[in-house]
């Protein structure tokens, strides 16, 4: 088992035909969810961030292909509906089961069409690996391929699958994400493990605030395997969602490209964050990385503007690919330059061309680092939400 | 006369060989600007920021082809050689003369080609149509047309010129403006209706934060016509920028459409603004225009991010052609849906065939409102941006 059904006491099964999808996840246990900070939520997330304070579930389901957004009242009680719906294959109460949706906003459920996927994979529940990739499969819109992480560790284990194409397009990329793990925790050390995983890992694909009306992650322990170090258990997590995280990127709409970018030597932890975030989400540094240019300005001009002090004449920015390093411009000095340097830009041109890249910020005015990913832009992704039609 | 050559004591000359162009600018009076706040500055802007606190200049010299960035001690040296340069064809002293780059970061300058420039159209400074014409022309870099406007008051005259395609490339998308007036302020007031009119104009077409390192905008007041009532001057200076905010966003880089988005009833003109400049910079609200899809639902997800509190269930989202509105979704229910309304639907989808798309959104939640300008996006943005090499 690779994934979610590795942990123990979890099942899944999942359907995807057409647009619609449904994936059912069976798993008691304490359990915590983080939400969108959108002001304008899905009503899976209204009902969610509600009942959620009772800190535990038997089992979540999720539907692709509508969004359940912006339809009032009739939306929260399609949510609640499917909660009963789900509540009969998990044998349980509603109240004891989680909901969320993805898909296209300001069209009402046809919940005729969950209830009748439900009753049909309701009898396929299982642990087995099929069933975790249906599941992942169920949950997935514009994705490519679907997404999942496990991280073993001696007496516990964690894994999750996920869905989004990652907040390069929030409405049609919404991330969800569901968690498992067989420790025994708390409510609260999971909602702060799963707070701080989230923040360093999900929140890193996004550009600042721009997050879609249905993102949440959901975490899920069962506790089967008993007591583990806390600390150790924010480490499996924080590797499980970065994971997840680092696909969801790679999957990115039209993109072509992998971007990682490192800031390094920052004065906090948000501030290298909040760099890493303004570059890995610029157009033009974005678009430079689809044209395979080496082009440090943007970089620079883009880390420049992210709203935090540093000192630019102080600062370097260096291009990798993962083997290999290439410092273009350090300190005020270009040192990737066609006349002075033609064979580091040489080299970093080389570079760019890989399938993987990966763009470090030394802000040089403190020690906190922080990663950031992305993807390229290309007319591909133009393309894609160009032409989807409501 | 249509742009600044219409305002007493100005006159110009301009000259564009390829990539390099270059325009002097000659008017004696008080004189204010504004500039970038990106960290990473030009080092003309390193200067200019020092020198303008005389409040006073003789004339303005501004080159395309080379930002001037990132050059350190050479590139203030260089920027200073410049205003000596400026100088002699103005017959005055290099501390009375202002510079503005735009161009290529990372580049030296090439001094010699900015001193020939300025020999040979030193002689034809004029202040005739042609002059303000081919200074207009010679700042130009992606733009596709020279940029000016006009405002004629009883007693006074407000004009100005500008470059720019907008902050949807800060990189080769460098704003410059020269304004001018024949009004007579003091420096005090000159830059307060800068302030203002910048942050009503050039700084809505301005993804928030998104400035580039070379941007700037001068004001310079020759007094020729006396003293003149300083709200009137106000509302010219900001018909002035308007005008010209509104030229650089039509001409964005690839654009096909011009894009307003116009916030009303807000708790504040800043919430107003933050609202309408993250509605007007999304991507997915670029790529709907583009795809001519009346999308409400990334327009509405878009202002929920804006980090301005309000209640998606109160506010309305509109679409207009300048002479009809369609509303699209209002308090919560969907007025533009292919099931309910298909007539609203199919009027708001001819609306997005139109070149120029208005994009309204209320809150409902006070009564200030504020307009925001920009352009969808397009495949030809990322292969303008993508091709594009250092």
């Amino acid at each position: 088992m690779n994934s979610i059904c590795a942990v123990k006491g979890v099942s899944a099964a999942g359907i995807k035909e057409g647009k619609f999808g449904l994936a059912l996840i069976k798993a008691k246990g304490t359990a915590v969810a983080v939400f969108t900070k959108n002001l304008l939520v899905a009503a899976p997330v209204i009902l969610m961030r509600e009942r959620m304070n009772n800190g535990y579930l038997d089992g979540i389901i999720v539907n692709s292909g509508n969004a359940n957004v912006y339809t009032g009242t009739q939306g929260l009680a399609d949510a609640k509906k499917m909660c009963e719906i789900a509540a009969l294959a998990f044998n349980t109460a509603p109240e004891r089961v989680g909901v969320a949706s993805t898909g296209v906003i300001g069209r009402f459920m046809h919940i005729d069409i969950i209830e009748n996927q439900c009753k049909r994979i309701a009898p396929e529940i299982a642990g087995d690996e099929k069933a975790e990739e249906n599941a992942a499969k169920a949950i997935m819109t514009t994705d490519l391929f679907p997404k999942s992480a496990i991280c073993k560790k001696p007496g516990f284990t964690v894994a999750g699958i996920a869905k989004g194409s990652g907040m390069i397009a929030p409405n049609m990329g919404t991330m969800l994400a569901f968690i498992y793990t067989d420790a025994e925790l708390s409510k609260e050390e999971l909602q702060k493990a799963l707070t701080v995983a989230t923040e360093r890992s999900f929140n890193r694909v996004v550009v600042d605030g721009d997050t879609s009306t249905n993102d949440c992650a959901f975490l899920t322990a069962t506790g089967l395997c008993g007591k583990a170090d806390f600390k150790e258990f924010c480490e499996a997590l924080e590797e499980v969602c970065i994971s997840l995280a680092k696909q969801i990127a790679e999957d990115g709409e039209g993109a072509s490209k992998f971007i990682e970018v490192s800031v390094v030597n920052a004065p906090s932890e948000k501030d290298a964050a909040d760099v890493a975030k303004t570059v890995v989400g610029s157009p033009l540094v974005k678009t430079a990385v689809y044209g395979e240019d080496p082009n440090w300005g943007r970089f620079i001009a883009a880390a420049g503007r992210a709203g935090v002090l540093f000192d630019p004449n102080h600062a370097s920015v260096s291009i990798s690919d993962g083997d290999e390093t290439v410092v273009l411009a350090s300190r005020g000095e270009i040192l990737a330059d066609d006349k002075k340097y033609p064979s580091a830009l040489a080299k970093a041109k080389s570079m760019m061309q890989g399938k993987k890249i990966k763009i470090i910020i030394d802000l040089d005015c403190g020690s906190e680092s922080a990663l950031a990913w992305g993807c390229d832009l290309t007319e591909k992704y133009v393309e894609i939400n160009g032409k989807y039609t409501t």
